[in-house]
């Protein structure tokens, strides 16, 4: 018996109604939607509500180390449906630092045999206003890693952000534009990721959904746009039905791609956090059987 | 003389330094950025900042009445860059009370002889998540009211609103959205605004501006994009210069098509509202003169 083997880390507790449920089957858990959880508990948590794939984070990774994260994986039976993640290429300063940073996050992607590595472009450095060109510095760089991804068997996905992050978090504000990007590639090497929160507005998503096409669309996540805008707007995703996004839409326009991955669940809010654990996946579950795996 | 002889309302003061510099012929106070002033207030400040515009807002207006304030503002000698602000449109409950406000709004504006009055689309009613929808229903709204509009040779301006906003205040969050409605009509009866606190994210907005042309862009608004975002996203506007927003890249592209009106400035910020107006103006007089009047 390892220290490993779940639920370590958890008190006894009945399991969630709906472990076992078929309509679970594709659903993700983002390491982040439940951040105060190490990744044994994470683990072990997937396996009480019967999730069969997590989106893990680096930090938490390396807290264990990759080699063990790898083994607690496997141990539980759980597919990695991403890495988060990479990127952060924008500022000039950094351009070579962030470069081998993210080749070692190719490398943790490779040994966690995830299905793709997230990155998020990273927002204007400090003074800088030429949004253009850091624009260009993220896309250079998903160039310069492309083949050493290639060679590991791992898929880069670009992650567009919502406007609100352009300025400190992320310059690729839309579909279009990672798609832009993603294209000059093969949907093998690099795809994109379509997160809820941040397309949900775009006049253009569904149509861009269409054009990315299931191989092209390398994680399908979501999350909710709620009002008032919590004052974090860091932590301003909600559970789903919570809020504004048509999930039934968005979901029904990356289904009729032919995209068949998994759909992650990642929640970045102060309350989710407090919550007990279990509790948030007890509620993810359910929303997810009822406002996604329908639509599906 | 009458009881709106400017400086009525201020106490003497020693001009702006600023006041009566050439470069700030096209500067326009958009009124809600010294939004504890009265309308006689606000003129009197624009007169002692040597500022000829003024974006007045109904509110402030209706506390003295349309017609006093036409004469308030005659006798200052101020032109109307816009009146702000008509829309709200997408309530299907609300539809032909909002068509019957807008309608009252478009007899203020002619009145005033407004340059345009500008419209904000609304956001998602309650519980309603069908954002395509709310989009038509402000689509046939304008189309509604093009002809009353006509009649009384006031200009229509769409104004598309920061992705932020999408859910709650203006579904209408492109400039290439905005202009795919505006062209449908005359550019004389139908324009857009193009607020850089809106649209410096888009990745198209270059392509945009250009293709709005001169003659569509009815108003051009500059405010800034800080960080960290203030708490209450509706006041998250900065004085320009305090953030990210590459002012020189959008007011030339505004220049090259030909734009010839005015340039408001429209700061919501409770650290702005809480300042002296004047010295408010004096500030954006002078970052005006310095960031945008260079580009025009």
């Amino acid at each position: 018996v390892s220290e490993f083997d779940v639920p370590s880390g958890l008190p006894a507790r009945i399991p969630t109604p709906l472990a076992g449920d078929p309509r679970l089957a594709r659903l993700s858990l983002n390491q982040r939607t439940t951040a105060d959880w190490t990744l044994a508990q994470a683990i072990a948590g997937c396996a009480e509500a019967g999730i069969g794939s997590i989106g893990v984070w680096r930090e938490p990774v390396a807290e264990v180390g990759v080699e063990t994260a790898r083994r607690m994986l496997d141990d539980a039976g759980l597919l990695v449906s991403s890495l988060c993640r990479g990127g952060f290429f924008t500022d000039p300063d950094g351009f070579d630092e962030a470069i081998a940073e993210n080749r070692r996050a190719i490398d943790e992607a490779a040994v966690l045999r995830a299905d793709t590595l997230v990155l998020v472009a990273g927002g204007l450095p400090p003074g800088d206003r030429d949004i253009v060109a850091a624009r260009d510095r993220a896309t250079r760089a998903i160039e310069l890693l492309v083949p050493y991804a290639q060679e590991r068997e791992v898929n880069l996905s670009i992650e567009p952000m919502h406007p609100i992050f352009a300025a400190d978090r992320g310059v690729i504000s839309t579909l279009s534009q990672a798609l832009d990007i993603a294209e000059r590639f093969d949907a093998d090497d690099v795809g994109v990721v379509v997160d809820t929160f941040h397309v949900w507005w775009d006049p253009e998503v569904l149509d861009q959904i269409a054009r990315a096409g299931g191989d092209r669309i390398a994680s399908y996540q979501v999350c909710e746009w709620i009002t008032p805008l919590p004052a974090d707007t860091l932590l301003s995703r909600g559970m789903m039905g919570d809020g504004h996004i048509d999930f039934a839409g968005i979901t029904a326009a990356v289904a009729a791609t032919g995209y068949s991955g998994d759909v992650e669940v990642e929640i970045f809010n102060a309350d989710v956090w407090a919550a007990d654990g279990r509790d948030t996946l007890a509620t993810l579950s359910r929303r997810y059987a009822e406002l996604i795996h329908p639509h599906l």
